[in-house]
């Protein structure tokens, strides 16, 4: 159609050409090329925005089922009295949280704002629901991304959480806390952007705006739960609480290591070559990050831990989130090695020195070492192939988000979790807890048949 | 080469242009310039074309993947001595249905025909194959299409079914009885189209065609295959028989949901915006179905029972699945709460009042909420952004497509299974349930060296 | 940019056409339309190249996931007491793998070479790491191929081999065994090509290259360290050591499945409609070779076996990884046929004969398998639809590649193991084994809080 426009338009400048002259033939002749090129250029952006949108879709595809990983980690590394608790906290901190960022929180992270947080496209208000659009890929990509960080509270509080305070807590992180935080670092992929991105704060896909903001919610939900009947002794010393299933467990990291190929190059929204880049140091970071804590967990308790080196792998996913785009091949070796050490250190630091219970390591593994790799950017990002001239002020500037990212995160947490204290209550009875919350809160058992030591 | 004989058109036509003057000239130029934009539509053509492919395939591997959660869930919804069991029926199913499914399926489905069943393209007979075609990418498309119809049964006839008659179910439905209804909604993809799909029928990704279909199979099959032993006692009251494995039958969910991903964008076939759109409303209903039916089950037995929580996500992907591209995400999360209200209460009346023993709930939630999710098209469907104009119509249409659904499936599973029974049978002895059918049918035990209670 | 270089040099052209005369005009007009079409045909060639990138991304996603299934294979089919060894095996195997063939395994395999081995590109030198590059995507995609030739050893190994022995195989398997002969057979998709190549071997996406090779290896780590305590009798007649979860292991088969459309149709790494024809024949192989296995075994057995029915569907599926892109659906199904057939009368004779103990069937499944797919390639491949004009010629060079792959890799097995067992060790000792490795070799269980048969 657009092609005979422009012939009938070519026509009538040729004919026109003919009475006025050469010159006027010479620049008809000139306009059809042209035309002929931009009516071409028009399908080719086309098509390379539908390859987009299909990589993106994937890649949201892939981030959802990091909830499966999530639900086996979680549950596997736990008691099998509270394994249906589990399981229903993963699906629903995700059923509800879908709900709340389509009504509330993608507006408020993506619309139109101040910096601060945004003001438009609440329930996707101006979508066109007749037709296919970029902003549903963009909607589904970034709810599951809300999803992922509510379930890394999820882990921390295992075992002793009260259903019902679990389930505010899941509206309050996906309409509220994360999208807020979100806006200040990406709200501008929409807008003009928040102050974090104002000032060049880099988190590519979110080892602080996913992982350690999910990370700090969880330090703060661990300390008002307080822990687990038995975890501490009279003498203040930690006891260790087995998980039942290390299969599970080890399950859930390979789904969670297969979901980040999502989580990553997904986060680049396009469909080229920059996303091999991205999956090449995703995968060399999770690699360095199982070998460094499997050999530190070696040398401090003489065997190779299987629980350390699982968080590992995913310590070093966490680590090289935020600079996945920016560092090479060593780069994201030397950031997976350091999180896998640091996973480690911080696990035993939470447990025998803050004395916080963290049932799963979702602190260490996602707080710490989100920002440990929002942090390495400083130090190991390059630039047109050389490391960032301003290291030290990028550096600076990557302190500072981190910091906003604990403050905001740990602060509205304390607050959500004491506020849902003192009303719908956040802990069950000491005699549920010794009973399982599986019996206690949902009235059935997750291994019907099974001999089980409850006293466990 | 195309380029170079263009070229030489051009050339002879300019030259003859020289002589026979202008006119002929402007036609000349207006000619290639046409060539040059026709030269670049195909390639153009053929990008996207490759784009289509590569999205289907992709889908159709997710697919696939579902076999895997209809796997977890049915066995882990059911007890340790059968898990075996249903490992053999699901990866058999599959199997047997990948085969049947090529040789006749196919062919009676999209082959041309007489808008009843087709009559070609049996064995893929007329493909190419020494190269790549858009055939191939649709068989194996509608091959984990057929997979998951066929699969849905296995669930509903769990724990007491012989293996041989469900082999010999495994063949009919895959060849015959869901290529047959398939062609009435959706043969004309390839061919002039079935009777449903001439009165306007709607079923975009197969609410009915695939999931009704399957659910009221079960339904007829639990039916003649009758209720476990104990599960009704004497005074004809159910007993509920816990599952083995809440983890299990979760993480089943987590991969039915994610696999949906595939099995609702996947069937637009195409690689463009509309993708979005769809998955943003499925994921809204499956999240909705989870809250409902957890709230419904909550309201009715005190306490948020897991199963049904569950089983509401799953209501609510089976609801979405027809209209998936018609509705805006309220009418999606409308969709989503009704499938998941109304699943809870079909449960309790299949078990309660019909009586017919439904291990799993898969004829709830397939069949019910596939047909309630086809008639939600009349309710919720939007065409250019207004509620259909003919709503009352097409919920007439719906409707007729659900009842010839119903009377089709149920009718053919009803003969199929009593033949089957009063031929290879279709039924253990009751030894042998009680000992449960790993060891009876199959010689083998699930959990070797845990101890199980084999009395449960 | 490109268009206006382009226009303004056709005005050039034009103004010195008015001067000098018509043959000049027309000599520009002709030269303008040419760079019109090379202007578009650019993009056109990047946006392929880009979903060429994004085919080929996704699919190492999908083979990545592989590991997952894997690990819950062999775990599945061995005993709980040592579920947390077979976990760490396979996280190790893959990570230290990773880590080996980025440093030194991908340069030995398509680096510039000798037609023996690469000597170029170790750690990636050369690559851009500033942008997108198609070698990234490439790189991950051979990593992943890597690291499933690695984890085949594991499950054949199980039950008995000393961890830090493991982790020393793992460095050398992906660092030299497994490149070196790579190279050989498709070391020239980057280079000249290895001496395989040169005489026209096909293994399209490696049935000898990388399951064999596994295969082979996994027959020399399972002879040099010994069969398990109990296994064999005082008589010398192998006793049955059960699985401790079908469940999982058939877990495992599906993921193993799913992840094949990843292996197989990925190895295309080119988005176009050759994949559907490679994903049709890989279903239609895998599910004869588990209806093969499972009548194969219910004939020998009296019962339909669900190990070999799991085992015959990874049977046709490595089958088929050769001659995937070459046979048609019928040959598919016969290659598929033979596998589930071949895979029961291997294991049996592995078991009995040779009397090597291989607790998840690893050597018949992919050696065994693996040797036969290439094999068939001169029976059923097609070339322009008919079967290989020199069929008896092809036939021998299969024949001389799979060779070949047994010599390189059983040979280089016996003595990479042998010198582990002289130095490192290769097994634990008889106590550790009976107590279970879980507990030997990583101080921790399973499946804490279950009642377990440890006698077992």
């Amino acid at each position: 159609m657009r092609r005979w426009m422009r012939t009938g338009w070519l026509a009538l400048a040729l004919l026109t050409a003919g009475a006025v002259g050469a010159v006027a033939q010479e620049e008809a002749l000139l306009g059809a090329v042209d035309e002929t090129l931009e009516a071409v250029e028009d399908p080719l952006e086309a098509i390379q925005l539908n390859l987009d949108i299909v990589l993106t879709l994937v890649a949201a595809f892939l981030v959802f089922f990091m909830q499966a990983g999530f639900a086996m980690v979680e549950s596997g590394f736990t008691r099998a009295k509270n394994a249906v608790n589990i399981m229903m906290k993963n699906l629903m901190d995700f059923s509800i949280g879908s709900l709340a960022f389509f009504i509330v929180g993608f507006g408020l992270m993506f619309g139109a704002g101040n910096g601060w947080f945004g003001t438009t496209n609440f329930l996707l208000s101006g979508a066109d629901w007749s037709g296919g659009e970029w902003n549903f890929p963009f909607l589904i990509f970034q709810t599951v991304f809300a999803g992922t960080a509510a379930t890394i509270v999820s882990g921390a509080m295992a075992e002793r959480t009260k259903f019902t305070g679990y389930l505010a807590y899941s509206v309050f992180i996906c309409a509220f806390i994360y999208p807020i935080f979100g806006s200040w670092a990406w709200g501008g992929l929409l807008d003009g952007g928040g102050w974090l991105e104002g000032l060049d704060f880099l988190d590519f896909a979110g080892s602080t705006v996913v992982h350690s903001v999910g990370g700090w919610l969880a330090l703060a939900g661990a300390m008002v739960v307080g822990p687990r009947l038995g975890k501490y002794g009279p003498d203040k010393k930690p006891r260790a609480i087995p998980g039942h299933s290390i299969t599970l467990g080890a399950l859930g990291v390979f789904i969670l290591w297969f979901g980040w190929f999502g989580f990553n190059p997904g986060s680049h929204t396009a469909g080229d070559g920059t996303l091999g880049r991205i999956a090449v140091t995703t995968n060399l970071s999770a690699a360095a990050g199982a070998i460094a804590a499997m050999f530190t967990a070696w040398g401090l308790f003489k065997k190779p831990d299987g629980s350390m080196a699982l968080n590992g792998a995913l310590a070093g996913l966490v680590g090289i989130t935020a600079g996945c785009d920016v560092v090479s091949g060593m780069g994201a070796i030397a950031i997976g090695l350091v999180s896998g050490v640091l996973v480690v250190f911080s696990v035993l630091f939470i447990d025998r020195v803050l004395k916080v219970d963290d049932p799963v390591g979702a602190v260490s593994v996602h707080g710490v070492c989100g920002a440990w790799g929002t942090l390495a950017i400083g130090l190991f990002g390059l630039e047109e192939g050389l490391f960032y001239g301003n290291g030290a002020g990028q550096l600076g500037i990557q302190a500072l988000g981190v910091l906003a990212g604990f403050v905001w995160a740990f602060g509205t947490g304390l607050v959500l979790f004491y506020a849902i204290k003192k009303t719908i209550g956040l802990r069950v009875s000491p005699e549920e807890e010794a009973l399982g919350l599986d019996i206690g809160e949902h009235g059935m058992e997750a291994y019907s048949g099974f001999q089980i030591f409850t006293t466990q």
